[in-house]
């Protein structure tokens, strides 16, 4: 079974506090394996089990408190 | 019996989560009534039943990651 892996770019994260809060809410998705955040750049990569909806990925990142800009 | 009240100045707070590290760190010192911080100025303010050291006020911002500078 492959892995998927999804890169978003996330706005609005300033500090280790922001990409925790972030990286957290995306690892509660169903069946992610893996966040990396990059926050300099605001990337976020999503490693998952099956691919995930862009809507799901939205709405953790807005739980967080950012939003995904592409 | 006066409160006390001190400002002090400090460096690298960025967001809310920043403010909510300092303040939680802070409001565990003994006495401490109250905490304001300014995220934009990164003023500072503790009101305490009893004047602080200012060696314990820095102890608790660098616990929290950050640096009093003044």
């Amino acid at each position: 079974m492959p892995t998927n892996s999804a890169t978003y770019r996330v706005q609005g994260m300033t500090c280790d506090h922001c990409v925790a809060a972030v990286t957290s809410e995306l690892e509660a998705l169903e069946g992610v394996r893996q966040v990396d955040v990059d926050l300099a750049s605001g990337d976020v990569r999503v490693t998952s089990d099956e691919p995930l909806t862009d809507e799901a990925v939205q709405a953790a990142v807005d739980e967080a408190g950012y939003e995904v800009v592409s």
